[in-house]
């Protein structure tokens, strides 16, 4: 063990981790110290470069309006956006079911040997048969009212937690949602912003994560919302521009922490290649679920253990097509995709969310897929090219076109076989975690204070979430040094003048 | 590191590892390492022995027909059984709803002030209102009906099982039981048998756990079921008893395994206290959710490790409350008492569930009572007089008597403190985890086998569970060491003739 007793020691290098780090760096505590168990930074996040592709982000990619710490560090680091195609209509993709005929609706609807295409502008919904639209609507409209009540901070507290908890988003559609159209959209859209099924999370859980990510037109659109953009690079650059704010030396990979003792004085913490560091404070920044793999002396408060048994990480294998052209745009189809995923066949349909993943020079044509919750977790067993050749199949189906064939080169990553992350994008909640085990969420452990983008109120879940819980962990530590005062931990973070929160106008029905 | 090679290391000094490591010695492999991370063997099972209550299981310590693996365990090691008291009447006391008034019944109905006690045989049930009875009777064949199909071994190839698989219990219930009597009642049954909110399991869970320890007159009974009996001296002599045929000298206590390496030849396995030990096998017996705490290299199947982040631990606390005397047998009450659960007032009736825990001659009257899920996890919060005193009050209550309020001596265990367990009583499976994740419950990880008694197909969840599981994981690595051939590690245990499978009496209403 070395004799140098550091400010804090930072455990997890993701964006989390590194945006406390700089926090406290630029606060008054220099002396910190980043352990990271891979051997990259980033975390979630992880930007692959090559030839083939120039570079494509593996893990987080998105950003927006409203994620306002996110834009205000890749403005200090230089790091800038572009706009993901929406110029053309947006495609879902309904597979005919055994149960229902389909009625005939005009306009955009087309018929096809195995479903039904719907084509609608960025600002609308599928015209889908049999009131399903206005059912589509009226269904937003529930969850954002759902949501008026919520405490993001503290959701715990809230009046109808306790009634919203003990019920699964599934549950829910069922009881209120009961119309196939709707339910079947409702559970694809849980599918692809939880990586998790409809079943597996809890209502009130659901209900939040829309609250604290600005409402179900902000969470779920491309323009104006948390997917319009993308990092110039990719979004490796955050973290990478991060560590050079703390100094890279002060950042060690492949250190797996195993053990935290802390006494009196301080806290030291133990890797599992044998060393030890001697630290004043602790900052851990890591997917909740891998926080007990730490062996702590003292131990964990028992109901923040039993917490840390559930809040399991969703399930995602996220890919890439390249293609020669963007063959879509030319069919009058931005390139984002929602394909049904209410039915068994998943083979048919392993992906059931894309967007143009083009460069924004035109290069690279490319769509982004994410394979999701239990696809991701059948279709892992398959060979990267059995996947790829099924993608390519439902993409020929879903935008109509036999293009989708003929792909050029293929990337994915499964985010379920990331040891250190075990999976993404968050950690999820089935019914009775949120209004029990909350309470323990950010709840210091003696010297020991808590990040990670679960922790968050403002985009949890994401990577603006990562930044708000890191630099709110940061000030916890810098409270409790008595180098701000308390009521300063909590802040609330200035709209970017370059990305303003501009209100949605009415959809387009 | 020592030199020595084992042939197995056990991770685990419970039933489930002490049984595995008996199985091992007594067939060939008698090279055999148990290491426990607690300072004493017994895992769930802990017997604490005090002039004040001559000796008192804080944790597992019911066994009953039909649980044949313990049984045959325990007449091995001379350990006796006794009756648990069911001579007088059962207790139902269910507090009056806000919603619906209470109509009236003859018979064994008693109006209270704050609610109604339903008095009823060991083969009865309370007689519930307004055809709740009926329901009772209802819901029981419904849950023995659901399980036929299931298979108990591989729950997840059943055909219903996706379809069981998506609901919680509570939804169940809320949609096949809406009638209030019949719903609380079947809410607080799953509080007393699961340690979790109905809210909280799958169920297809719930259906395979019932079927799995022989159907819901088997597994709810004291009588000719799962709770009809207690070990004289307590439930640890188990585990000391398996200890001294294993050795004592081959079980290791207070070491916290913390890494396990794999090579082509051997593994080696690591402790927090930097020992090192070779082995030709492993297995792992712990509660599922503390597995990742182990560093693995290989890394564990993706899909075992999300497995693993989705079978959290119930929460309970049991509390043993002593008395002079055993007065409620000379009200006609055998000790056991069912408190209604489904209302939020939580200290008005602390335990839900309660058996009679005096010694067979009579001596150390005394009453053991559950405090369960939600109410765990909220009362853990005051101090033991204080749970002791509201216990107290509500038993005042239940049983008609304040002979209640007289206590000589108060024990209790908090099993969501115990870090080794960090919960009780068993694992458990929210929607979707069962049908998904299942497949890879036992599956081997290389030279590791996986026991605990999650991972029974007899009584899992229970202390059979634990030997079930233990001695099959034993047969696995025996079979990989050519010492008995694959078919031979899954074997029907023999039914105990002591304590012969009786068929059950028609209900008594």
């Amino acid at each position: 063990m070395s004799n140098e007793l550091y400010d804090v020691i930072i455990v997890g290098g993701g964006i989390s981790g590194l945006a406390a780090a700089k926090w406290l760096k630029e606060n008054g505590l220099t002396n910190v110290l980043v352990l990271e168990a891979r051997d990259r930074v980033g975390g979630r996040t992880h930007t692959k470069r090559d030839p083939k592709v120039g570079w494509v982000d593996l893990g987080g990619s998105y950003v927006g309006p409203t994620q306002d710490h996110l834009l205000r560090i890749a403005k200090e680091l230089g790091v800038e956006t572009f706009l993901v195609n929406e110029i053309e209509d947006l495609v879902y993709f309904k597979k005919v079911s055994m149960k229902t005929p389909t009625a005939t609706m005009p306009g955009t609807i087309h018929f096809l040997n195995q479903g039904t295409r719907y084509t609608f502008p960025y600002n609308g919904l599928p015209k889908l048969a049999n009131g399903g639209q206005e059912d589509l609507l009226k269904l937003l409209h529930r969850l954002d009212e759902l949501g008026e009540d919520i405490s993001v901070r503290e959701p715990w507290t809230s009046p109808s937690a306790t009634e919203l908890d003990s019920i699964t988003f599934k549950e829910f559609l069922d009881k209120e949602f009961p119309g196939e159209g709707v339910r079947d959209y409702g559970l694809l859209v849980h599918n692809a912003f939880l990586a998790a099924a409809s079943h597996e999370c809890s209502l009130l859980f659901v209900v939040w994560y829309i609250k604290q990510a600005f409402g179900t037109r902000r969470i779920f659109s491309a323009t104006n919302g948390g997917q319009e953009r993308k990092f110039h690079g990719g979004s490796q650059l955050i973290s990478e521009g991060l560590s050079d704010k703390i100094g890279r030396e002060n950042i060690l990979l492949s250190k797996v922490v195993n053990k935290i003792e802390q006494n009196c004085d301080f806290a030291t913490v133990s890797t599992i290649d044998n060393q030890i560091y001697k630290t004043k404070h602790v900052i851990i920044a890591m997917s909740p679920c891998l926080i007990p793999r730490i062996y702590f002396k003292p131990e964990l408060e028992p109901l923040k253990n039993q917490l840390y048994q559930r809040m399991p990480m969703g399930s995602v294998i996220k890919t890439i097509v390249y293609y020669e052209s963007c063959w879509w745009r030319g069919l009058n189809m931005c390139g984002t995709l929602l394909v049904d995923g209410s039915d068994g066949d998943m083979e048919a349909s392993p992906v059931e969310y894309t967007f143009d993943d083009t460069k924004p020079d035109g290069s690279k044509p490319a769509i982004m897929g994410f394979i999701l919750a239990n696809r991701a977790r059948k279709l892992r067993n398959l060979t990267p090219e059995e996947r790829r050749d099924l993608i390519c199949k439902s993409y020929a189906k879903g935008f109509g076109s036999d293009e989708a064939l003929r792909p050029v080169h293929y990337e994915e990553f499964d985010w379920q076989a990331e040891k250190f992350s075990s999976g993404c994008y968050t950690g999820i909640c089935s019914p009775g975690v949120m209004t029990v085990y909350w309470p323990y969420l950010r709840s210091p452990h003696g010297r020991i204070f808590f990040a990670g983008t679960e922790t968050a109120t403002v985009w949890s879940g994401y990577m603006n979430g990562a930044v708000e819980a890191g630099e709110r962990a940061a000030r916890e530590v810098l409270a409790e040094r008595g180098l701000i005062s308390k009521n300063q931990i909590w802040r609330d973070e200035p709209e970017s003048k370059d990305f303003p929160h501009k209100p949605f106008d009415d959809m387009v029905l």
